[in-house]
């Protein structure tokens, strides 16, 4: 590692760094260890809940398109989503992040973008490893992984075990691929000879390219869901990664216990529709691979599903209920349902 | 991924991977969070302790030689050794571990050795990410990453703010080459023209090749060190990685202090003397890139070194009065002096 480069990183993403600080945050000592202190907060009772992950082949298509100011954002996601799915609030990240050669404006776009997915799930950076390993990694490639704690009280753990027959399945609308099936993205780019550069989308009236929509960070849903775990309002949340819908909702209930998706109660974004036509790919495959709109998924008792939805609402993002839960059948345990 | 083979993997590592369960492991919700339950364990009022590491270019030797069964005890090892630091007992451990294409017999071997090195240091292997990112990665290539939480009682924190003028400093034998400096050693092995499968050691009567001698899994401190720590007994402590002797230990003494390293008080091990002769090293590039045969450093009183000592040995480990805290003179803050 190029010491001055190190040190010039370091002074760079200071200010970002800090910008993630919360109460139980306690100094590093000497650098080789973070201390948190969950005593510095107002926990009763927790549980720490962790999760480690990384965003996949999302990576080549930032180096691809040059921007590398979100992916950290994707990172951040993909871990603190996964923990939040428990109940839990996430309380610090820590990154991995290797590259052949460090280029500190790469690097500082890289970690400043994962500040701000701290900030958005409101977790402190309080560690990580930049690691520099020539000959292992390419000019300007680089690999991420990322680590978050978390805590949750005791008795508002959310382990699936109130679901039962009848509860709802609300889906809470993704910011767009998130961070799944981007090897096959890339191939449906290759075979239809993409041009990452074109306009599709003017929602709202911004235009964004092709490339900027498939590039579009993972949605955080930590400040829409916390509010309404800390009331116990949710008994089941599914975190929709690889295997898509068809297979993340399922591992959180019971095995004698299936799902209903209603395929009329949402409308694919178009990226979705543009991937399916390009790429030729049958809607089992779609359901399988990617969000197709929902990001994560609430299950709740049908007489709150009402609220829920209206709350989650108000927080900010579109949410629709999409389904329920049923007795599993002799056949698939995810059924999928045109109402028509 | 391919969904067969990473069933196929989850079902080779279960049993290494449940070998290394403990009190606080409580089990994972539909594979999102990984839970840990401080409460199960007997711990009064903790603070938390995390980091986050890698193993290098250490990791391209492993490949070279196609031998992955030790350096998941290296990813371990950097990262319990550096909370270690704290005087924090690792309580568990997640990997990431990213390929071009899973390797079921490669992904089998690493993770093996990383519940292996999790039973080394006494935490729970409770969660991680196999990655498979095909076009970012080569046949056969893989990248690690590492992260540790682990926990000390508030009033057994080491911190190094007890360190005066006249403790002493113990250097406790490393392994080898621990998972520092493998850039440097493969442009020695370059330039030297080196064969890895030459007998370089026969220590004890066993004949290892420098290929093995290289490869050494770093040590890992944590069963030396914990019952001195619960005890109180060490005021600090310096895991000797990037940077060697000459970095690290100053990193926990106040600013107004130095030390005196006796360079007569170790020998180096053949290995670093191979390294310098065939690498035409200087002592100072030898010292702040490589252990030189110290992995770890415990300062301690002066009044308590030699019993620290002698506990250090008892636990099976070569420990050694290497030095001193001292007034920082106005040139470097690092001396070292050959007794003669």
């Amino acid at each position: 590692m190029d010491i001055d480069a190190g040190n010039e990183l370091v002074s760079r993403i200071k200010s970002a760094v800090a910008s993630t600080n919360r109460a139980g945050v306690a100094g590093h000592l000497g650098g080789f260890g973070a201390l948190f202190d969950l005593k510095r907060e107002d926990w009763r009772d927790p549980l720490l809940v962790s999760g480690a992950d990384g965003v996949g082949t999302k990576l080549m298509l930032a180096r691809l398109l040059n921007r590398h100011d979100t992916i950290g954002i994707d990172l951040v996601a993909m871990c603190v989503n996964d923990i939040l799915t428990s109940g839990a609030e996430p309380l610090f990240f820590l990154d991995y992040f290797a590259s052949g050669r460090l280029e500190l404006e790469q690097a500082q776009h890289v970690i400043e973008g994962i500040a701000e997915g701290c900030r958005q799930a409101g977790c402190a950076l309080i560690g990580g490893e930049t690691a520099e390993m020539p000959g292992m990694y390419g000019d300007g490639e680089y690999d991420l992984a990322g680590f978050s704690v978390g805590a949750v009280e005791r008795d508002l753990l959310v382990d699936g075990k109130q679901i039962i027959a009848g509860h709802r399945i609300l889906g809470l609308a993704s910011s767009g691929l998130h961070s799944n099936g981007y090897s096959l993205v890339r191939k449906v780019i290759e075979i239809s000879n993409a041009d990452l550069g074109a306009i599709c989308d003017t929602t709202g009236g911004s235009e964004r390219s092709l490339g900027e929509v498939l590039l579009e960070p993972t949605r955080i849903y930590v400040r829409n869901l916390l509010p309404l775990l800390k009331d116990g309002q949710i008994d089941g949340l599914a975190h929709i990664t690889g295997g898509g819908l068809s297979e993340n909702i399922v591992r959180i209930i019971d095995s004698d216990l299936g799902i209903q998706i209603n395929t009329d109660a949402w409308e694919w974004p178009d990226v979705f529709h543009w991937l399916q036509d390009n790429g030729g790919i049958s809607d089992t495959e779609m359901n399988r691979t990617f969000n197709c709109g929902i990001g994560m998924v609430a299950i709740v008792r049908a007489e709150n599903a009402q609220s829920v939805l209206e709350q989650i609402r108000n927080s900010g993002i579109e949410c629709t209920d999409i389904g329920k839960v049923v007795p599993a059948g002799h056949g698939e345990r995810v059924e999928y349902l045109a109402a028509g």
